[in-house]
């Protein structure tokens, strides 16, 4: 009712020199309280015969009666050079506020309400507060797995989709928080060495020392557009690719924005965001990793079990296969934690490397395995020993050698081919002991700190692992850094966090 | 844990001449991402010795690495012109945003917790989206009535407490949603005719055709600091100031800022707004109308009592007198809608002109009488006549002379002193027949569209009211407008709203 009929502003197009990044542009304060047009408003802006949502925001001085103020960004992008007249007006109360309101109120939304939401979003109508809306009101209200399919259809249709002729396609998924837990890099050469297609994309670290796509950067290009990842994959099979780069489900990244410093993860728009990804890039058989420890994600056994039992219970909702796997995360997977420890890790296990590291190893063949089994191309348990075969006949590191060189990278790297940062520093063993558990989350910061992962070089080596008997003076961890300020804020992060925790042998003394 | 210990990053002030209105700085992209700092995180920048908390904004290209782009408004306030050396950090994780996650995951919160958010809430160091999170989930979870309390206070304390030395204080609140509802200014002279205080603080209009603020505007002066209303009570006992002037419990016109683009709010979050305003002007004895009727803010009469009890009860809590009335609220109150035509309505009661408007005074009359009967001015059901007699005797109008003076307006002020609009629309009735209905609603949109209340002169008289029986031509309400273009717009409203709904007598022809 408010909008009926939109009153119309003409304004002289006035270029800010600034580029804000957001849809934003500048009104007179006088004029828009005249046209009762309050600060955030969405307004819409018609230049031409184009009309385009925007935020406003107020100026007294900068922007005078009868002009309006558009910073350099959106002028590019409308093609304004200044002097232009254009028309601003009042847009209605977008469709999807209504849904949101529902959604507080505890109703569920239905299709086209949620279609609303995402849509809204993407042609930014809703401003930061109202997405919290719907963030905080799914958390509390919870969403029907009705409400997940739903968001899942929409997010897909937000950006593009990769389609292939045959099936199966296979992709896996890790629950994060655990560090050095690479199996990516491992279980894609392993599946597509077995002529099986899987196009995985991949994340960056947010709060992590390396994510899938800062470690295989090391090695190669990650950026590719939804048609190349589609030829690469076409052409060997695999692909490990930055997620954010494909424009694939691209709404769940503007949510993302909203929900990370409010550090709420909605159960039900978490699934939507990872299965979307999936979905998007025709995945028809999923083996999802769900690692349970004390510095993991997800602490609690049944949590964990639950958390597996949702994933099927969507997939089979929309018709996409999913293997769930629960993993000790008590400690870090890898020796290495960063990205070009982390690639080093990958190599010595594909080249069959003396120094190798097993339990990455194992934990890999392990996935592909159950991969292997849950798209048929491996019977019952047999998954593994597949797995195992094709990296050590050599067919897996044959296989990334193709996957790298396509995404165009140097094929035969070596290990002493990758930076290493030369300042660095040794934790060693205080005294005899064994080694009773390390911290994933103080292992992230420490390495982190150091510079991971935006310093590739930058990271931890995890030397003596959880289990290990170790004897004073022996090395524990190595600090790379590519820096000695950073080497100092992450040798103050590890004696301040202590990742490494000791058992003790001496309970108690009585003498 | 992010946050241990703050990593300080050396920066040159560049000054950017822009005003925002939002502390704001800009960092480089790059810096920011080394620093693990992102777009919309809270960080402080320590200036000399002082540390602010601030907003980051990224750049790519107006702020060079070693820069910090400060805005022409915050580089006032902080005294920088640019070139000096400041440093940035990130602030911990505030307090307040546990809070609001406790409240998210269906907890009470403690005094400390409702206090951090107040506080962190005027220090800046919440964003929207968090301000957003927090009314969400009170209007989801509920607060209940120790936090209402609580959320009270710590409003109260976040600005500036007009205090008295005797009891007692009177006051008085309106649910909105009546069109020409305004009682206040006939209620604060007869209560301050008979030597009771009552410092009332009024608001502008947001989505109505005129608030008290707006209409007294019209008379005197309405924007007083805290110390100027204690002064103006003292010496005539009465005062109607804009709320907003006051810097009473600003707290919550930062939270109106979030609830209303998002139409939510949460019934403690009002409650403890509306009473927060009362208790930091010291009030004793309060009365509170509450209108009902199918156009009004409330429609059903046990939604009405229910919010009553609630007032009584909350008001019993903080040592303040609550009496509730439920008024009819079906139709518009005054004659006049609209700042100046409301004016008028209110000058010819107090002088007791012919044409006066029966049903405000009889309203005003009610609520003032009740107020005395609470605060024990007048004895049970005495009120009335008491407060009829105030008017009939002139010792109002010569109350409102002095508050109209000392507020700096002109005391002798006429009917026809008062601005309207030249451009005028009459709504003729088409037939004969009786006034079934007038929608509030319908009632201020077309005033608003006619100007009001930015334009004072402009607004709506209604001539025939609910229950008049009219013959075809009689003027059913006339619209005031200070042009011709709004006077076009309100028209259309009117066309499209139809706020007048007439009885049929012919129900249906069987000839």
């Amino acid at each position: 009712m408010d909008y009926y009929r939109a009153k119309r502003i003409l304004s002289q197009v006035k270029i800010i020199d600034i580029k804000t990044g957001k849809k934003i542009i500048l009104l007179n304060k006088e004029v828009a309280e005249e046209n009762d047009i309050y600060i955030g408003q969405r307004v819409g802006i018609k230049i031409g015969k184009e009309e385009h949502a925007v935020i406003v925001d107020l100026t007294e001085e900068l922007v005078r009666k009868g002009e309006v103020g558009i910073f350099k960004d959106i002028a590019e992008e409308y093609g304004l050079k200044g002097g232009e007249i254009v028309e601003v007006f009042p847009l209605p109360y977008p469709i999807s506020l209504e849904a949101i309101r529902k959604k507080i109120n505890g109703y569920s939304l239905s299709k086209e309400e949620i279609e609303s939401i995402i849509s809204d979003l993407m042609r930014n109508r809703l401003s930061e507060a109202e997405i919290a809306a719907f963030i905080v009101s799914s958390q509390i209200r919870g969403l029907g797995d009705e409400e997940v399919i739903h968001l899942i259809n929409a997010m897909v249709n937000s950006g593009e989709v990769v389609e292939f002729k045959e099936k199966p396609i296979l992709d896996k998924h890790s629950i994060g928080g655990v560090a050095g837990n690479r199996t990516t890099m491992l279980i894609v050469p392993i599946v597509a060495a077995l002529n099986l297609k899987i196009p995985k994309t991949s994340s960056r670290a947010i709060t992590s020392p390396a994510g899938t796509a800062d470690t295989m950067e090391v090695l190669a290009e990650v950026e590719f557009s939804a048609e190349e990842l589609k030829e690469i994959v076409e052409k060997v099979n695999g692909a490990i690719v930055w997620g954010g780069g494909v424009n694939i489900a691209p709404a769940d990244d503007y949510m993302i924005r909203i929900r990370r410093p409010l550090r709420l993860d909605p159960q039900g728009i978490l699934m939507a965001s990872i299965l979307a990804k999936k979905k998007a890039v025709s995945a028809s058989h999923v083996i999802v990793d769900i690692p349970i420890g004390s510095s993991a994600k997800i602490e609690d056994f049944s949590q964990g079990k639950q958390l597996g039992k949702y994933f099927q219970r969507i997939g089979e909702m929309i018709g996409m296969k999913i293997g769930v796997v629960i993993t000790d995360g008590s400690s870090p997977i890898g020796n290495g934690v960063g990205p070009s420890l982390e690639c080093r890790d990958i190599l010595r296990i594909l080249r069959g490397d003396k120094n190798l590291c097993y339990p990455l190893m194992e934990k890999s063949a392990l996935l592909a395995g159950k991969l292997l089994e849950l798209s048929g191309k491996a019977t019952r348990n047999q998954g593994y020993e597949m797995a195992m075969h094709v990296i050590k006949t050599g067919k897996a590191l044959k296989k990334m050698k193709e996957i790298i060189e396509i995404q165009g990278g140097d094929p035969n790297v070596k290990e002493d081919d990758l930076p290493l940062g030369s300042y660095t520093f040794e934790l060693k063993a205080p005294r005899k002991g064994r080694i009773k558990h390390i911290s994933n989350k103080a292992i992230s910061k420490v390495a982190r700190d150091a510079g991971a992962p935006k310093d590739k070089g930058a990271g931890i080596e995890i030397l003596k692992n959880k289990g290990d008997v170790v004897k004073r003076g022996d090395i524990i961890l190595r600090i790379y850094s590519e820096s000695e300020s950073k080497l100092g804020y992450a040798i103050k992060a590890l004696e301040e966090f202590k990742p490494v925790v000791m058992d003790k042998i001496l309970l108690e003394e009585m003498l």
